[in-house]
């Protein structure tokens, strides 16, 4: 007898979520994905403002699946759908077909018809994003010390930070302690502290999905810590010089861009409708149109929420759809064919300030500063996968905690400010939520 | 009035430790390295075969001099020397006066001539090495778990290592590990206990410095681990299938050179003597012949030992030298300026062979087998420079000791086989000794 087979791209939140809520069932599963890691991207900007090493908040996917011998894991990248033969075509000519289909092929970030923007203003969705803003973050400092001209200098220790949103807000804090705390008193020509962190919205608060009052305190805390935050003021312009943003040109040698996502190809192998930023519009059941065997979760699916609102792009969203489709895929096989639609429960949003506050908002319980710093923290560790990160990073984060330094402080690749790798994103899902 | 001004050129061992040494000495202290990092090389390795991160051997050189506020740490690359000005010439055009300069630029791989040869077998002494090493041997694997050709899945699971010093048998056992333990069971199509991992040596027993018994005695281990060993076979050609030894052909997708290494090109800025692979031939006090004011330690300089031989390129040659330079110098202000002839110490040869034998030579007593490994492994947490790395490397072998797993399996930069960067390395040390 030939077994059923699930074909899984991408080993995100939603692709490795999908796989494990289908143990035991009576099917063969290959799941692809271009990185051997799964990555908790959550924690991403930890990498990129030197707190966390890349291996701690990566593990290889198939180490995860190691004792799950009906699932194979496959490094490769997906090039294509070809949905009459059931076939995932592969890179390099291979073709791989399926009888389910789970397209879980995230999202990366985007600049709106300005892509010519992101050799200046790179984003954060890879380990080799977060090494490279981690690289320029630390070069602009190491250039500033060397550097004379006292505007050139200026420049070099101005670190603009593009978008308002979780990662905006999560990056312009931790800089600004890695300015303040962290790197003072290393430096004999200059002082760190004198860095000019901006954060750049172009809307009228930060933490758009969030309740206002916590936008105003996070918007407070930042200051607190030092950043200036630019609300109502759209980017007109990024390039080696700087950022213009609100008709004002700002001299800036380092940009990081958290202002937008879009999703993957997915809705382009299958020739099917996209909403604006490419997700697939797909069925309540989480299916694609007109091909009931193929599904789509996380950032790849347009799926409506309450409200007129969207499923946020957000890890656990992905996770419940991926333990959704599972149950699905486990019916059909038990000959229940009937539609089951999703329903999203909306967990909570939260997101830190540095490392003495954050801001949760539960719905009925909203909660700020040091004691949701901690419940933050807490809760990323307990969902961090293997035990040993666990350990490692509860580790980093007392150490930093308590002394202020970092452990990954470190230039690597093209030390001297060579060219960046332009590695394309993973797919996995961005999650800022609890769960 | 002006303080005398020392310049030290790198801040691997023998750079770091001079300007330890001096503390407390009336002058003003320049460093300068490419990287922004002390590197701990003995370790490198283990990045390589994914024990270890990064982060977890690496160090900000700022940090480490955080308190001595007479010295400045610089991140530049040095292209040049002004003996007659006394000025140190940067890459960018930046030149820097010396009153004194230390030379301790280290070394980097060599091919002897083969120098086409390192885009298929890169060598080991940066952290970007480590990685593209790592990510080679990662993805030997990945890419035989597609492979259906039993011919090229032969090749993609053999991994030769060339060279067999005190480097390529610690990569040859860990790397033999891997692929038995750590791996096992994850693959579906492959078992990666079939991979063939072989060392190729030129002479006629591995470890050349040791005494002949820890050679065999490492030759046994490693055979033991399912190595083959390859003496007296010079290794005459290394391309995109394999390599040729021995006049026989191996077809081989992961090849990694550990045979050599050359000077960093110091005597050419000087335009002074240097030995056959680009050391300085230095005065019996370390200067530079007809430049008493510069000194060379560490790979830098070739200096005479005892029996004909030289002071080996190991950290604790380059630690001796640094301290034997600060001292010179501090007696030099105190208006000493006698020579000071530097005596090397040796205090043993050490290497390991996988995580449960190692092989200590302190000359009188000879060790091998597990005790070897338990006081290699405390030597080296011990000589690890920061309490924090000290803890979470203990933490790392601790888990990979108890349970086979390693933490840092990551497929980064380029991730679907794509070009390596050519990064020159930074200067340091080999270290291979204890101290």
């Amino acid at each position: 007898m030939i077994m059923h087979h699930v074909v899984v791209v991408g080993a995100g939140f939603g692709g490795l979520e999908f796989t494990r809520a289908l143990a035991g069932a009576p099917v063969r599963v290959t799941i692809i994905d271009r990185r051997n890691h799964h990555l908790f991207q959550p924690l991403l900007y930890q990498v990129a403002t030197t707190s966390l090493a890349t291996s701690e908040i990566a593990w290889p996917v198939r180490y995860l699946l190691r004792t799950r011998k009906e699932v194979t894991t496959l490094l490769g990248t997906v090039v294509g759908v070809d949905a009459e033969a059931k076939r995932v075509l592969l890179e390099g000519g291979d073709a791989i077909a399926y009888d389910t289909l789970v397209l879980a092929t995230g999202a990366r970030h985007a600049y709106f018809g300005h892509d010519e923007w992101e050799p200046f203003a790179p984003g954060l969705k890879t380990l080799e994003d977060a090494t490279t803003i981690r690289r320029r973050i630390l070069l602009g400092f190491e250039q500033a010390e060397r550097e004379s001209d006292p505007e050139k200098r200026r420049a070099l220790m101005t670190l603009v930070i593009i978008g308002g949103g979780p990662t905006g807000v999560e990056l312009a804090g931790t800089i600004a302690e890695l300015a303040r705390d962290t790197l003072k008193g290393e430096f004999r020509n200059i002082d760190t502290r004198d860095a000019k962190v901006v954060l750049v919205e172009a809307g009228e608060r930060l933490l758009p999905g969030f309740k206002p009052e916590l936008s105003a305190y996070a918007k407070d805390a930042l200051q607190r810590l030092g950043v200036t935050v630019e609300l109502g003021r759209p980017v007109s312009e990024c390039n080696a010089d700087g950022v213009v943003f609100g008709g004002v040109h700002l001299p800036a040698k380092t940009i990081i861009w958290a202002a937008g996502v879009a999703a993957s190809p997915a809705a382009e192998w299958l020739g099917v409708a996209a909403d604006r930023v490419g997700r697939i519009i797909v069925e309540p059941d989480l299916t694609v149109p007109g091909h009931p065997e193929i599904f789509a979760v996380g950032d790849t699916a347009h799926v409506a929420w309450t409200g007129g609102r969207l499923v946020p792009g957000v890890a656990p969203a992905a996770k419940q759809q991926g333990r959704h489709v599972a149950e699905t895929v486990r019916k059909r096989l038990a000959g229940d064919a009937a539609p089951r639609p999703f329903t999203y429960k909306h967990d909570g949003d939260l997101a830190t300030i540095g490392k003495r506050a954050a801001v949760i908002d539960f719905g009925r319980i909203k909660l700020t500063g040091w004691i949701a710093w901690w419940i933050w923290g807490i809760a990323h560790i307990y969902f961090l996968i293997g035990l040993r990160n666990r350990l490692t990073v509860s580790l980093s984060w007392l150490w930093i905690y308590s002394t202020g330094q970092r452990s990954a402080r470190l230039i690597t690749q093209g030390a001297q400010g060579g060219d960046d790798e332009a590695d394309l994103p993973a797919g996995p899902h961005d999650a800022r939520s609890l769960r």
